[in-house]
């Protein structure tokens, strides 16, 4: 990949904040020294790129963004890891999948490298701030917001775009423990035709309720079934899900309503590279149900960049409970999970020039 | 109606802004001098509930609203006649209908009464900013943000409920028009089990692609079908809607996927007053297809607090044209919206008390 040298104004903190103990992180509650900022006007296009100290912003009370949610964001890491370099995992794949999502929202496309030259910028200079602590990493945070003072519900014609990011702790602080989902039945995250396939605000707020309910009941995510039919499987939460059943793996297909996990695509092309069975297709619930009946519900394991891989340990479908490899990690999870986080930390060769380095790509542009 | 006395503080602007001309008003891009403000923190509950000048948010960029959207909004307006007394339309019903909201967006309620107290005194603060040309009023934007700085996935700990104001020109500066609508065959607006239901930013983003597209298609509005069967009339971009077929009026039921408009109900009361035959069901595009071939579709309007009424003069779908009322505005619409302002405006009896007087009301209350 070539990297655009962009004219990337940088403004730096006069007055460092403390660095959190990598050891009680929490997950995005603490930012770092900096930000990346650029706008966009109607007729001007995306301007003022520029790297400036982690601050509030200031908007009028009647902006787009507060009463019509026209937003979209990214999720990824940077890692950093004992041989000293820090390295990303693939993060083109986010500014393209950005730039999908602005798209469904009527917002302007961002130029994708320089997108990434920013990034690749500002964590350069809040570096000091990615702990390196085991599964411990750096979270990025690219998101657009429509700025324009008006409530008309038209697009916005003007908009900001911002990388903020936050030091996060292991998601495996005790080792990785096996989750406990419900199956959803009244509540419906997206539906074809909706907003589903984007990552923008809305599908988030929606699900806040079904996931409420969820915790209540002592089951830590939810999994969507469509809403057309009800009956076949789509995503979790914040990750794309996979089964293992009697020794082929599948997931569902993209199908104009769930969110296509870059995660979801890696561990895709690994089992292919691996030269294992598996299938994008429609899953339904009943297709689950009669599987776990049989003992051939091997494995079930939701896919993001959060946790990389998160084996799912018990299923809860209106009642029935079905205990996946009694609780435990699969084998096939423990290789994916292994694999994936060996090449994001540089201990596995990375076959499919996945990881970025963040020195050789700043030397290659400065 | 009793209102609650209120401890809210109330600090005047210094510099009063100059006033627009009402007769070159639009919709939405001039507030008032002030604005009405309260609190909520986890645990405390609401508090600092607070009138003061029109100024913009500072918000950390980790806050939850511009990643998330957990938001919910109200619009309704308020009208300056020539007997000089400004009248409400129903506010308890959009307080009401806000708290709805806030439940499917797992968000806080608001102590109605209250809210609607802080209202009528921002309005008696900016009176002199309610233009008073025919048709004009000054429209009220009451909305709730999720202020918590985390990027997790879960309810906000922290809210900022606002009341702002602005005046707005007339709907029909040159006479009321019959708009074109298209019914929409790609994208959904809502499923039962989403947010429909709700006032919540993700519905009007969702609907903002295929409003792009209609408008380049030459059609002012699309109207939505159900996510399910893509078969049943939904409702307009912000309006529900209403038929009329060989004498029977006839809006889409009540569902889980569209908003109960406030004129909606209103309409529904004020025709089951007049004794003209109303029906709340499913209606779907195949029998408005045959009705208009029948020759039995005898108008069609949109209803909602922009315009009140809206009368269609033509729905495309898939291609076919449907002329309705040889683009005129129907006798029943016309009744409608005449009798609706008429009430609004104090030139017509209101029997169903549906009208707040602020004055009255004011020295009820203080
Ligand atoms: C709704 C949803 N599905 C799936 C994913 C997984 O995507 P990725 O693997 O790119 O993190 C995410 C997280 O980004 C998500 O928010
Ligand atoms: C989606 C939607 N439907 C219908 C309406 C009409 O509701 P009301 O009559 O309360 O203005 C509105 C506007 O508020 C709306 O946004």
């Amino acid at each position: 990949m070539t990297m655009t040298t962009l004219p990337i104004q940088v403004q730096l903190t006069e007055t460092k904040k403390p660095k959190p103990d990598s050891e009680t992180l929490e997950f995005g509650r603490v930012f770092t020294d900096h930000m990346f900022i650029a706008d966009y006007t109607e007729g001007q296009g995306w301007h003022d790129h520029r790297i400036v100290p982690y601050a509030p912003l200031s908007l009028d009370p009647a902006s787009i963004i507060f009463h019509y949610g026209q937003t979209v964001f990214e999720g990824l890491k940077a890692y950093s890891s004992e041989d000293g370099v820090i390295r990303l995992f693939r993060p083109e794949e986010n500014m393209k999948r950005m730039n999908l999502s602005s798209d469904r929202l009527c917002m302007p496309q961002i130029d994708e490298e320089l997108a990434l030259s920013g990034l690749l910028q500002l964590i350069e200079i809040d570096k000091d701030w990615i702990p390196n602590a085991e599964g411990t990493s750096l979270y990025i945070r690219p998101f657009i917001i429509s700025t324009e003072k008006f409530l008309g519900v038209a697009p916005s014609r003007s908009y900001r775009f911002m990388i903020i990011l936050s030091p996060v702790g292991s998601y495996y602080k005790e080792g990785i423990h096996p989750i406990k989902i419900k199956v959803e039945s009244d509540y419906v995250r997206a539906v074809s035709g909706g907003t589903g396939t984007a990552k923008t605000a809305g599908n988030y707020a929606s699900a806040l309720k079904a996931q409420q309910v969820a915790d209540a009941q002592g089951y830590s995510q939810v999994l969507w079934l469509d809403g057309v039919e009800r009956k076949y499987v789509e995503e979790v939460g914040s990750m794309n899900i996979f089964f293992k059943i009697n020794g082929e793996i599948i997931t569902p297909a993209v199908n104009g309503s769930i969110l296509e996990g870059i995660t979801r695509k890696s561990i895709l092309e690994l089992l292919r590279h691996w030269e294992f069975p598996v299938t994008e297709r429609k899953v339904s619930m009943d297709e689950i149900s009669s599987a776990y009946e049989n003992g051939q519900l091997e494995e079930i394991f939701g896919t993001g960049t959060a946790a990389v891989i998160s084996p799912v340990g018990e299923l809860n479908w209106k009642g029935e409970k079905m205990v996946v490899n009694n609780m435990e990690i699969g084998a096939l999870s423990k290789k994916i999970y292994d694999t994936l986080t060996g090449i994001q930390t540089g201990k596995v060769k990375d076959p499919f020039d996945w990881v970025i380095e963040l020195n050789q790509n700043l030397v290659k542009q400065l």
